[in-house]
């Protein structure tokens, strides 16, 4: 990524505090000029700074720098490192404001009295005091001119042990984060950014940091994360400080009570606190399974999602449902734990297995069929960019979806109405048959897209999608590769029995959400049994 | 308890709802006058009301009503039971809400019909119409009149199975409940009231209602309680609704997430849902299980306390803390989950070991000393009373206990700021050393007494608490009987390493909550070792 909103990058910082070092570091890193003010105004000047203040005063200096400022601003991206009391002059604040963004940095008292006594240069402020007494002095000095720091956009703590380049790497990351445009999911004061891009997972620090993020993490994953996209899970634990990963066996069976401890005894043993992040990456197991860690260590901890599979990505991502399976049923012990943040790099989806996609465009489809017409034109007119996996094509569907999950968990954070979250139920009552009938091997992605057949299929015979529609809603799951027959081995009762035993049909009430048009879903209440009927053979072939 | 606010109770419905008729049995339990007021019109005019409003029109009749109504409310507390039109009154509606509340009954059309068929008197605004018929016009008349049913204090359906006197039992309590005055936790959308009363088992479905709950509840408990209170839990039990309950084995040992599985297995099993209430009834182990539970239970349902031991009532009874202890220590796994009740029957404590009353009361005047200079007095004049259970003495010390915790939690809910909930752990860090030396035989609450004596000592030696200040403070322990000497073991360097290990001391600090003043404390980080070995000598007696 390259920064394209930010023109200019002004460093401000007391002595000591490495401006000029991490500026033209920074510069280099980024092709960039790079100037110090002060240098500047000596070179043009021929003479030092002192000089200038001893012959003109203050002043005048002053006001030379300003117009240096102004001539470097005008050279294009350019990195600057400002002298100690740029920022008393307002109109130098002004321009800085206009042209760029100001980094702070900061270092505590004792660093910079090693830095300065570590260095031959003179600081005539410092001359001829002992260190107790250097020391008091730069602490007063930094208490004095905090408030002029503070007027940074960002600041940054230069620590000793840090190597110069990945502190510079550390602040422009910083700053293409800040460039990101995250699409927000508004929960009050839950709400979190899903950052969508081609490949973030080095940018995870900076988005951590950005919101607000402890700075202790550890990487939670699973095997078959591991085996399929180590190299990607090896750049998220160097960009967060080589921090330590817990790997689960993959997948559904062990997704239970027993697999949560396991974690959090690890996590213990490691010496994770309150003040640590969980970063759950992987599909929609880990992340249930790690956001529920997160709402019950320690009485609960920030956790960041990192999707792999397209499922997770536009689904599980939203929502803060996390938990675990029962004996007795699925998810049936779990919390709503929100993110705090959602990364998703699209990469990962090069090593997806087919048949994983295909189960994560099911869900794609789902969100243009209950809410959005628009969204389904535009799957229809690029239903070939979207089956080859084409990187602007996964932005768009990737960021929509979750755009109109967003909107509808919004609306329904605690799934307590029916006419709220219920909606995104679409096409699962009939694919909960599928998946029961099949012992859950049928994918549940897979078995949504034959429940949407059936379910539109519903709606027509109930009046409410016209037969033009019913075409023209398959005609799009036919085009992107989505199942139209469910092959295994099918009982019409036992269906029945299973979708009255789904959970989300309470009380006896069989609900099923069917588009009333393409682009608007609705829930309708135990309809008659013969529609019901009728609508799932359309998907059993020979078998109906 | 007996009605004190209430004046009179008046009972408004449609035809068949049962006005009449409850209104009697609610007038007859409460030892009140009954009056029917179209009756009593009759009875004046010596006319019925047909024919009053044939030969005067509706507006004399009215005019009669309000007279009469006028008369019966001057009489002192009564029940009435209006007419189906009265409400229609504007002058009638003024004279109900000065003059006590408006209960309204309800009852479904099918009820209704049902009823009015049952009877033999004649209904003229349903006669000659056959059964559908009959429905039509029942529900097209509720629905007209609904707007001023809506008028009611209160709402009650009238089911058909519910015993009179059951229902009446249930109109009385709500009253009852809106009398009293509990105590707020004030949490935002999360605050949630504690009442506090010498019995109040028979009330919980009441103030359930109140606070909102769905009306399907499990009762949890342990052994323990089932041992020393079995009465108490069949009383909650009835008043649930003979619902079902589920008992712990007793103890800390049990308090893990296996405990946690077989509860949730259970709840499931019974058929348990979203709409389902926990009520945790004993001490402190039971209350933040249970609370666990209830938050992940289907990713969180609502729960209830019924504290029944003294520290129970004022430590974990606020505050939301929630959770199970893990092999590595206690309480790292958990959640923050507020109830939505707490509900305190003082008579629970009749039956508690003189111990546990004890650990309990140290709480209560870590409180005092803590925040409230007032309450320590109080404590000192009152020390007999509150020593020998005194039930006035009980109810003070308790809302005062929880008001105060209240006060702390509500600045500082999930236990973010050093200055916030820390302040609740004075006495803890000298006391966790004793627990531990003891291997957690000690009582926690005796603990933290004895921690209490020590910390005491250590702002006195801090130059912070005067002399005279620290023997009071040791003086009213005493007078409560308070233990003074810690007669186990003890190696002062495995007290330190104890004290290093307390989660509550984070990344190597030592903080001690000591008091500046009685009435004040503050937290001191790193005090001097010798001052710390000081302090502990205080309680050591000969071990010293």
């Amino acid at each position: 990524m390259k920064l394209t909103k930010t023109r200019n990058i002004f460093f401000t910082g007391f002595m000591a505090s490495g401006k000029s070092r991490i500026g033209a570091l920074t510069a280099a890193s980024l092709g960039w000029k790079f100037f110090d003010t002060d240098k500047l105004v000596e070179e043009k000047t021929g003479k030092t700074i002192p000089q200038i203040f001893a012959e003109q005063g203050e002043a005048a200096f002053r006001k030379l720098e300003l117009e240096t400022l102004r001539e470097i601003c005008a050279s294009g991206q350019m990195v600057a490192s400002l002298g100690g009391g740029t920022l008393l002059n307002p109109e130098a604040i002004e321009l800085i404001r206009k042209n760029g963004v100001l980094i702070g940095l900061r270092a505590s008292p004792e660093v910079i009295l090693e830095r300065v006594n570590r260095k031959k240069e003179s600081r005539p402020l410092l001359a001829d005091l002992d260190d107790p007494a250097k020391l008091e002095k730069i602490k007063s000095m930094l208490a004095e001119r905090q408030p002029l720091y503070d007027l940074a956009n960002f600041q940054f703590e230069s620590e000793e042990s840090l190597p110069h380049h990945v502190f510079t790497r550390r602040i422009i990351h910083r700053l293409l984060v800040e460039e990101l445009d995250p699409l927000w999911v508004e929960l009050g004061e839950r709400r979190y950014p899903i950052y969508i891009g081609e490949d973030l997972s080095d940018y995870i620090d900076s988005i951590a940091e950005k919101t607000g993020c402890p700075q202790s993490f550890a990487v939670v994953s699973d095997q078959n994360v591991q085996d399929a996209q180590g190299s990607m899970l090896e750049h998220l634990r160097t960009a967060l400080g080589n921090c330590p990963a817990f790997y689960w066996k993959s997948g559904e069976p062990e997704k239970n009570l027993t697999s949560i401890q396991k974690l959090l005894t690890w996590l213990l043993r490691q010496g994770f606190s309150r003040k640590s992040v969980l970063v759950a990456c992987g599909g929609g197991v880990v992340g249930d399974m790690t956001g529920f860690a997160a709402s019950i260590f320690l009485r609960g901890i920030p956790f960041i999602q990192v999707p792999t599979t397209l499922l997770s990505m536009v689904d599980s991502s939203v929502g803060g449902k996390t938990g675990v399976n029962h004996p007795l049923g699925k998810n049936l012990i779990g919390a709503f734990h929100q993110p705090r943040a959602v990364i998703i790099s699209l990469n990962s989806l090069k090593t997806l297995p087919r048949e994983q996609y295909l189960a994560g465009l099911a869900e794609v489809v789902k969100y243009a069929i209950i809410r959005d017409m628009e969204f389904f034109a535009w799957l229809e007119q690029n239903a070939d960019a979207v089956a080859q996996q084409d990187m602007g094509a996964l932005q768009y569907i990737v960021r929509r979806s979750c755009a109109i999950k967003a909107a509808v968990v919004g609306n329904d954070e605690r799934e307590m109405d029916e006419r709220g979250r219920a909606v995104l139920n679409y096409g699962h009552t009939f694919g909960h048959a599928f998946e029961n009938l099949s012992e859950y091997r049928y994918p549940h992605g897979l078995a949504v897209a034959l429940g949407m057949r059936c379910a539109a299929r519903l709606s027509g015979s109930l009046g409410m999608l016209s037969a033009q529609d019913v075409i023209r809603h398959d005609a799009l799951l036919d085009r992107l590769n989505l199942p139209r027959h469910f092959s295994n081995a099918f009982d019409m009762d036992k269906a029945f029995e299973a979708m009255s035993r789904d959970k989300k049909a309470s009380s006896g009430r069989r609900v099923f959400i069917v588009p009333k048009s393409l682009g608007e879903a609705v829930p309708v209440v135990n309809p008659p049994e013969d529609a019901v009927r009728d609508a799932f053979k359309v998907v059993l072939g020979d078998h109906g």
